[in-house]
């Protein structure tokens, strides 16, 4: 039953597939654009319909050979990738068809996967790209990356990279809740003037047009206490640079050395922790699993309030993958990057 | 009358003033030989017949133009320095003549200073020139840096260079008490063979004769939990490499980095701070003022039960000052380099 009612849906599964170890920015001949047949659902199993996909910097860490936080895709494996969707068929009694999901379906049109490895969400309380976004991941990366280690309190000055980004835009509004002067770093004045006007950060830095080191020593005339760092580069040592005593650094990414071909640049004014007794703590979103109930939890009462504010930058069509995930490392995406992959025509 | 006693032991003071700012490692010309009598203790001041002098890796930094954790020593000024000596004429109630003390004289044979600058030591409980090693700075750096910042657990590996300098030597003790691996890199067989006969540590590695990339993974086979970090450059980013879950990275200082004439080479591994979770934090010992008394007493009494030693190079002759002090930046001295100024002739 489940299975004819599948292929009345579709017959074939379009995917993204890694077809090489990408050397630099990844190129299209690093990806294997493949159809398959829809897998069925086995026991437990459930078949997602994709509609939208989740694109994040990370993804280039996952293309390349060796030990991470978690373990490289393989040559030939569909590409990893987050995303939301619509339940279509399941086997197990805890999701039905017409579910909202989210979870980690691939680069690819269908997924099937283990009830266990979903989670549902509500489409009248948030758009599906939301839970992609301020509601998903990377707003779970901002808010225990910004509270947990980052430890603000009323007064400090917070400076954040990446700022027109998904994870940026949720830290410098929950630093805002949280009392502290905001700066946010971003390219471009439209991305800067959204940042002040929109999302009510105190200052942005258009890196694009300003020297860093000029521009960071007018907006935080106090120094830095908390610098949440997505870029790396000269970025991270200019910020080093301003460090305030006991301030502290949250080692969220870096996406200026991703690419990279020769060896990624370490931070040459990292004695200034030694200087200014600071701290420079790395993390990854996954530790915080057991509690990400609750950080949805008050980031949603957040956005009901209308103190956080979600933006997405969502691009149609499967087929445009290889391209649309170079907005990333072109610093062209404003807000979240999303893929949306089909129409939800129930 | 006090005047006139000081008159009778001595009218000169020879010491050394910074005559330029180095670039690189400090030579003979940016030093100024001079002499001067010896100034008169005003009200509530001390006249100290130094002994001993400290020197240390830290001194590189104070010569230095710019803002640190301290300000520069001036051009023209006497060279800033910990020592012991022995008072030998007093206005302050608080010291008689004889009293033996340690405080920051500068590099001359007498100093003249407020009492309230100065902390007596009793020569029978230890050697002098241990208070200026296990029981002076470079214990207190090793007792707060190692335990308040790395936080020990048992069966912990703790990695700590410099290891057979003033400061890695009692880090490496104590992480021993509190019951860690205990691996220690230092430049020669001698020392490393002293480290693991004399001080007890599991493992040594000497990094002049061996490709610490290589030596690390043998000596660390859980990797790294705590590293101590007294040298910076290429063994921060071994050590970063080698990191474990959780680990934490003590910044304490970066020999190899403060002669450079080029930037400062950043650790390019500290991406590893992310995929493992871990933290890399600065600190200053002067912040601990206020628990030196604690860790004194508790040092002297480790030193007493024989688990903790220390060990002095001891240079005599105020007038080998510039040429010793580099000592420190060929890796040459073999325990706390200490400069003996003059005998205790009372």
């Amino acid at each position: 039953m489940v299975k004819q009612m599948m292929m009345m849906i579709t017959t074939t599964n379009h995917q993204f597939k890694l077809a090489a170890r990408p050397v630099g920015l990844p190129k299209p001949s690093d990806w294997d654009s493949t159809s398959e047949p829809v897998r069925d659902p086995g026991v437990g199993e459930v078949l997602v319909k994709v509609l939208y996909l989740s694109l994040d910097p990370a993804m280039r860490g996952w293309m390349n050979e060796g030990k991470s936080y978690i373990p490289p895709v393989k040559i030939g494996e569909v590409m990893r990738a987050g995303g939301a969707g619509r339940v279509i068929a399941s086997n197990d009694p805890a999701f039905a068809v017409g579910d909202y999901v989210v979870g980690v379906f691939g680069v690819q049109e269908y997924a099937t996967l283990h009830g266990k490895d979903l989670n549902k969400v509500d489409p009248r309380l948030a758009p599906l790209p939301v839970y992609l976004g301020a509601l998903g991941m990377p707003g779970m990366t901002a808010y225990f990356g910004l509270l947990d280690i980052g430890q603000p309190q009323p007064g400090e000055t917070v400076v954040v990279s990446g700022a027109a980004g998904a994870v940026g835009m949720v830290v410098g509004q929950i630093a805002k809740i949280k009392g502290c002067r905001v700066v946010g770093l971003a390219g471009g004045a439209e991305k800067c003037a959204f940042l002040t006007g929109e999302l009510g950060f105190d200052a942005a830095i258009d890196y694009k047009s300003e020297e860093l080191h000029v521009a960071l020593k007018r907006e935080c005339p106090k120094g830095i206490d908390i610098y949440f760092d997505n870029v790396g580069g000269d970025t991270l040592d200019a910020c080093l640079a301003k460090l305030a005593m006991h301030g502290r650094i949250i080692i969220c990414g870096a996406i200026s050395q991703y690419n990279n071909t020769t060896a990624i640049k370490g931070p040459s004014n990292y004695l200034s922790l030694l200087v200014n007794r600071g701290r420079m703590q790395g993390m990854v979103v996954f530790d915080y699993a057991d509690r990400y109930a609750v950080a949805v939890k008050e980031l949603a009462t957040w956005m009901k309030e209308g103190k956080l504010k979600s933006r997405e930058d969502i691009v149609p069509g499967i087929e445009t993958f290889p391209d649309t995930l170079l907005k990333l490392f072109r610093g062209e995406n404003f807000g979240k990057l999303v893929l949306k992959v089909a129409d939800d025509g129930v």
